[in-house]
């Protein structure tokens, strides 16, 4: 299966993406983090680039566990 | 309902957690978000801290919005 790969910018730093995703979704995923670690700071201005990101990964995680959680009880 | 508030450790920081979800889950996510920040940089050890946290959040928003499509299909 044949990768994409495209050039991000994400909360102003630039990043490579490597996927197999469609290179639509991959710029909305990176949009997102973008949007969210925004969100986070306009809330908590003390914050600094690594906890909002690290805040953004616990978020996301968070919610990829729950969402498997229901799609394996889904499918039983 | 209740809100749950503990601290937890990732890549060497403290950050405070408050969420719905239980103690154990908090708690493991705070730990699956400390395991890929370190697994992504034994693969890629120039990476710095913030560009380890970005990449774990596009990771897991990537994972995050697959998931919910599977859902939405799945209840469709």
């Amino acid at each position: 299966m044949e990768k994409n790969r495209i050039t991000v910018e994400i909360y102003g730093n630039t990043y490579n993406m490597v996927g197999l995703e469609s290179v639509e979704h991959m710029r909305l995923v990176a949009k997102t983090v973008d949007r969210r670690m925004r969100e986070l700071k306009s809330k908590n201005p003390s914050l600094d680039s690594i906890q909002l990101a690290v805040l953004t990964a616990v978020n996301a995680v968070n919610e990829q566990l729950l969402l498997e959680e229901e799609l394996r009880k889904l499918k039983d």
